[in-house]
């Protein structure tokens, strides 16, 4: 059994990790840490965990998670990264599902997130967890960047087009669009039900954080310097990301291989699906699943590809892709504990 | 391994069952019926159910259904119980999760469906599939009449008391509230999200058939002639029920025993989590789960003690009550294929 | 032109009384109070205004309320009481459609507000604003108290029924739902999309304040203690309640004469609305509108009389009654500036 | 008064156009026809227009419709093109809300219609009626095609950038999102609540009706062949649609004007509100109101400039614009019926 320890449970992504690691069998949870709710069990703040887990939140204790042999981070950017060279040191290994590992570029991160980085040495050891473009780096990797939310679903719809060099690298236009469970649970007014709901909206339109994750994987995976631009919008739901994806094609006779060209990139990968040409995803064909689906489509007198990408944000877009690199790290099964089909409708 | 046959695929509860049997390890999927879409791949019109089913729609053979150990009927009503006498005379096991079999009052059920039973011997040998209620006989019948939505939560909210003959039987109210699901997958114009979303009322509020479906079993289990209120209301979301209940205690002093004794008489119950005393449950808790979930309330200056009963209709109303049933049946674990919890939020 | 002031509009009854008055061809609103936003135009904060009102927010100046015709107070309780002596003593005119003035017992309304009350000589003189009930003491009264939101929608579903004390006082059960702005607009976690979204849940089931404001009122209008259980639950939308009603008839005989009682009882109301018997009102036929709409029901073998009745919240359950109120008050044609229709879908 | 029939009115747009007609006060409905609902009163259909209409469905008369001084299409497409010639012949004006005589090129139409245009003449001498392109041929029109709800969106959006030459016109991507009420009241599967509710997809993205038309549009207003990408998404809401919009812009250098542009274009637009650069209008600051609202965006190191629009789908979108349209043909002030505030919350 893997004895796993979880800091900063309260949020959304903390209590989607304890919900599928309630039934994967290799693992168990030894602490789940939260400063303000120390004390309270976690079956009191979420419900559907009542009868799940005995656990309590708790301080957290860096003894404690010495022991563990995994340690997730899912909390807000700038606390994982005080506190892994201590937990390096001690030799556990952990997934960070907050930003502090993404980005290789130091300034371009301080630049984002407004503060210098603390852990500059670990920025470099770092693997960029989507293990559909990096699965042996993650395997042996010590500490895992777990990829934000809209770049897993960007990322996967655009890597096969760039990895061939078949479009235009300056020219990508990613429309994403999130659930309210994108901007977590903290009490801010403009994610109120009442704000939100019956409503639809563009939001960091001039500028989000995952717009340099996006662009600088994109240009590492394409060897070339990528121009995206990147819109993200606020969907009144709680589950699911779709970003629509737009590039140019070089040359518009490759349309043809285009479909073969991306179900022979995923093949062997049992979290992405590719869909046949022409299909709509849905967001919730993929609710509370560890799986990124997608679809190609072409207009007439055009060049532009556009891709349909949809995933669960607090699945694959978070605690499930934390979990697939879990077991890749473990070398366990890759699909252990991710096996369920999604809930619809 | 059981073989499964399911007929009447295409609704929500059918997908359901589909979702559910996925990754159950003891079933075998052999067929799924249904006339409309026969040839069809499951997973073309469930886009979930990609990768985990080969599965066509076919049209009933009664000759494959008969090779089969169970058959769930997940048809409307008028179906199962015209094709139920030559599965019993075959062997084949059943659960209907349709309504032909729920009442035993065969003028009742005539009044309430507006048709004559076809199949009268069955509806007497029929055993009412709430295991909380009558596990025993569940575990030998042939055929199980798989609960209503609306009556599951209201049933288990209700039963302690009058079990205990603690409440005035002929004075009971049940304020229903039901996602949209439960309204099935027909092209309905009342059931379009542009008339559904983002507005609330009551229907069937001069009686719906759930009532003498929860005015049987009530009346059955309590000894005596049950007087019961119910309005049933459509809430804009897609999945759960949760049911207020109100009853006037006969003696007020025993609302200090209330809660022990719930919890008492589902202190062994799997899928029945009292909650503590003033608690609200939300169905966003059982979401996805074969869960009904309660909670008691008392206002001052009142005798009327106040149930408030959640459930997901899909599952502990339908597909996994069903599944639950099968597992008693066939003398598997009863939590065999459904111990995830609820997908929150 | 009435000139018109609003303390504490920055919460959404009262962003909902400059939607109303921006139409209302007899009011100019000199003044909208609130400390935090101070110096913010309310176009910044509720883009809908854009284009009708070049106001800002200022903070609460004595003075400048006390040159008004007629002041709104959309406070959180606790601030009217506090402001009320002065400005009647300067001869203002007051609709508060906080709490401060609902509830005559003044142990009651500290019981369950948790603080003494501040002008008790004012809660005395102060009409309970429910024209429907007592039209003629408001169009004299110097201060009104709006009623709340529940209130309304209840009081007007049994009143009819009390006034011809033709239910049993005692046992009166309101089973009410509402939307989310009905909760208002502060940063509070449990009203976050991500927690209210695709659920659905009772609250203050043990006891919310809308109860001892309707059982006044319906001990008052029917000359008679009454035994009132009122639960409210939680809609996944944001504007709208609907609250279904349970009353035993003392007679049933008079099950024949009630549909031709309320249709009598409101026949001159500009603002409720008797449906046919059997109907079931939906929240969105009132959206927007300051309307009651409500329909009658019976069950068979049933002496229990239901009635569902709804209205937007944030309208006849607040800024839309506060406008009627105005209206009367100030001998203006009592549907001035309410007459558009619902938005409906 | 001007004398007003609608033809087809059972649909979102007919119920849209009673709203708004019901508080015009210029305006008598003297015909709403349908020959499903024929006799039915529209109250009974549409309970908010209770106590607003005595009318009811009646068969299509064109003697009646002769007898108008206005008519409203509010059909699928088809109808309105077999019948616009007689009521042209005898001097009647039209609106017609559906796509029939949008496009000017008969190929084009017949392609994406699939059917032969049975009205070319009339083709001909129809305007386009988006006011803020061609308010003078509006004015003096017998018929006037009101534009899609898409189309409204996009154009307004798109127009200043392309009239002025300041974007490429070969490569515009417009990703438009709507909410429900968009896809019409038919009892389709595919738009019932269980389907839509709670998830996000595209649809139509190899290709949708409004794509010609904006591309129609969009070529003529800036004399230029334009290629334009639209992929349509449908939100779990019911009423509203935002479009993002990518244009190049030629020379960087022009984003410094490109607010005052936008501006400068829509000054004396009553119904076009620009926002502040970088602003992100929601679609509920729009919930009803016959506005687009729209704000320009950049990102760094990008020449793309990001344009988010949005429109209430049956207001600016359809019935909204089409009583605009009518204002100004006849003369009347052209807020007249449409002035009051978007609904929001």
């Amino acid at each position: 059994m893997i004895k796993v320890g979880i800091v900063g449970g309260t949020g959304y992504t903390g209590v989607e990790l304890l919900r599928i690691l309630a039934v994967h069998p290799d693992v168990t949870v030894s602490c789940i840490t939260s400063r303000s709710e120390a004390g309270v069990p976690v079956a009191d703040m979420y419900p559907n965990l009542r009868g799940h887990f005995d656990l309590a939140y708790s301080e957290p204790d860096p003894a404690v998670l010495a022991a563990c042999d995994l340690v997730f981070f899912a909390t807000p950017h700038g606390v994982a990264m005080s506190m892994i060279p201590e937990l390096m040191a001690a030799g556990v290994r952990v997934v960070d599902l907050s930003a502090d590992f993404r980005l290789k570029d130091l300034d371009v991160w301080s630049q984002w997130y407004g503060m210098p980085h603390q852990s500059p040495e670990w920025v470099e050891k770092a693997v960029y967890g989507l293990p559909e473009l990096v699965r042996e780096e993650i395997s042996g990797a010590q500490l895992v960047a777990n990829p934000g939310c809209y770049p897993t679903a960007i990322l996967l719809g655009f890597l096969p087009l760039l990895e061939q060099g078949l479009a235009d690298p300056s020219r990508l236009i990613a429309d994403g669009k999130s659930g309210a469970s994108g901007g977590g649970r903290q009490g801010k007014i403009g994610m109120l039900h009442g704000e939100v709901g019956e409503s639809f909206k563009a939001y960091g339109a001039s500028g989000h954080r995952h717009l340099p994750e996006i662009r600088e994987v994109l240009s590492t995976a394409s060897g070339k310097a990528t121009g995206v631009t990147f819109v993200p919008h606020l969907v009144p739901m709680v589950r699911g990301i779709e970003a629509t994806l737009y590039a140019e094609l070089k040359d518009p006779a490759d349309f043809d291989r285009l479909q073969a060209l991306f179900e022979e990139r995923y093949r062997s990968e049992p979290f992405v699906d590719v869909m046949p040409f022409g299909s709509h995803p849905e967001t919730r064909s993929v609710r509370g699943a560890n799986l990124c689906r997608m679809a190609l489509h072409r207009q007439e007198q055009s060049n532009t590809v556009i891709v349909s990408s949809v995933i669960d944000n607090l699945v694959k877009g978070a605690a499930g892709q934390a979990v697939q690199n879990m077991n890749i790290m473990f070398g366990l099964k890759e699909t252990q504990g991710l096996e369920a089909p999604a809930l619809l409708p």
